[in-house]
């Protein structure tokens, strides 16, 4: 019973400080890649013995303090009436993205237990299997996010159909925003009473926008999120590419704020206040260097926080390269610091 | 004889803030994509009459404040010895991308005139045909950026590659930073001589790194190409999505300072300190909306600086799909907003 992550999230005081991988679950791991052999990527999410059993893997590999639900955070786009493709090699798309106001009216905000089930049933499946050894986490995209995919139709370089919006007809695309936003706030409360313990929201676009224009466009909808589930488990909110935002998200009602490795965690405690706990940070690419730097760097990390209020993390998802072994390094490092230091 | 930009470059105060466009020889104007039809994107670079009729068509078009000579930051990695292919729809790749410390082997510091002559022959033209209209900024990419596409082999999402050698053999990747140094410095020394005016220098993945590495790997090769021109002409340093560098960057010893979007330039100056020119910073997106909008947003960002120690820019190069209208309403939003401001 190991409950060191949810004591963190909370502020508490705790014997060490919790660790746990961004996309834990993943291609590094051999055992996953067999796992992808018989099944292709969305038959894994959609099938909720094979994503339990994936989401498991790391736990019991790496001996990381939380589990993290494998899915994807482009499902609910699926559940709202997108198609949605993975083509291997090539990433998620959708044929028909929305670009205008008009292209709205063929979404909806979905019946969560019917078109999102096997998400929920996949939670009680890992909740069950794991008999409270370690947390589990579930998440979602943030509205500005999900918006982000389905207005570009997949990843994109400079996200200009999404931004020529944003900038020609806000009141159409904060339509869309709104959308996503009721789909989120229904999903991620379905997925805490399906088990989820804590949720973090992935804004991986976020850092798309000055403060300013994050301020009016993706706040409103995340805090109609964030709302729906204040006070029920832990949030955590992450952002990639966000250092110019910090002073902004000191607000936000949330009680972890994820970061990437741009800024070292002194600096960001000193941008967002003493309050917040912060999650992250190492280079996922620090992984592929030799563990005798990993190991200086974890406990560069460590010396940052003190380990007070901290969830050691990557600071973006450990990559489809990372040795196993320097993975493994990494989870150790910190299970190792933390006692002396404190 | 338009001096506005050497001027303002140089911290003189001038008339009016100055302005151009990263980008502004590109395919948002029809008259480069009829340019374009008769001939491929390296066949342009590599003809002096064609890259100065392309640098001069902002110039007539839009009445920027400078011309910057048509070429890819990409040209001196293929003059090193790497084969440099330009598909269409899919950008620059390389098909050997280096990797490795034995890889280096196979490059070298070019001789400028000879692998590199046309574009010198086409700033000759450019200046000539100019004859003093505005002045003519030539410019190079930062080892830092130039090694990051020939070790991944074109652009990445997450550039493992290069990050993995960091991290691996940092002695190794130092070796081809230098060789990237050397070069850029003969060549960007070359582009004065033969008339460049000023020099920008992009550092388009220096974001990448936290500030400590970026001074450990960044920081080094660029001062070695920064000394070879310091004192000649003015050096423009722009780096995309690096807020989280501003401070650092405040001890650079170039004359400006360019930067994106997502930092106003009042904040920016704040981290920078009174000295460096500040050039940009327009969301390029914001072009995408109406001219109402563009407008208003350029008196903020001249707001922001106060008009002083500015040079009007994007944060990031034109969009393709900006409609020429909306370039021109930003210059003319500039030329009009400053004298009333001063």
């Amino acid at each position: 019973m190991n409950d060191l992550f949810l004591r963190a999230c909370r502020g508490e005081r705790a014997e060490r400080v919790p660790v746990w991988l961004m996309r834990q679950a993943g291609r590094y791991l051999p055992e996953y890649r067999a796992v992808r052999e018989r099944a292709d990527f969305l038959t894994v999410c959609k099938t909720p013995e094979l994503a339990a059993e994936v989401t498991l893997q790391p736990v019991r590999i790496l001996g990381v303090d939380a589990a993290i639900l494998f899915a994807d955070i482009l499902l609910p786009l699926e559940a709202m009436g997108a198609e949605l493709r993975f083509t291997p090699g090539d990433g998620p798309s959708f044929p028909r993205p929305v670009r205008r106001r008009e292209e709205i009216r063929d979404l909806r905000v979905p019946e969560v237990e019917e078109s999102l089930g096997y998400v929920l049933a996949a939670l009680r499946l890992v909740r069950r299997e794991l008999g409270g050894a370690v947390p589990l986490i579930g998440f979602g995209g943030t509205p500005w996010t999900l918006a982000a995919y389905l207005v570009e139709g997949g990843g994109s370089q400079h996200f200009s159909h999404l931004l020529a919006w944003s900038y020609g007809d806000p009141a159409g695309l904060a339509e869309l925003l709104d959308l996503a936003a009721r789909t989120s706030r229904a999903y991620l409360a379905a997925q805490v009473d399906a088990g989820a313990q804590a949720i973090q929201l992935f804004d991986t676009w976020g850092g798309l926008l000055d403060a300013e224009r994050w301020r009016a466009l993706a706040l409103p909808p995340l805090l109609h999120v964030v709302e729906g589930l204040r006070g029920r488990v832990p949030l955590i909110y992450y952002v990639n590419g966000g250092a110019h935002l910090l002073p902004v998200l000191r607000d936000l009602p949330v009680e972890v704020l994820g970061v990437d490795w741009r800024l070292p965690l002194d600096q960001v405690r000193s941008l967002v206040g003493p309050e917040k706990v912060l999650q992250g940070n190492l280079d996922p690419a620090a992984l592929l260097g030799p563990p005798s730097e990993i190991e200086s760097r974890v406990a560069a990390m460590l010396r940052a926080t003190g380990g007070e209020r901290h969830v050691a993390n990557l600071g973006h998802g450990i990559l489809p390269t990372t040795p196993v072994e320097n993975a493994r390094a990494f989870v150790q490092a910190v299970r190792r610091f933390a006692p002396e230091s404190r």
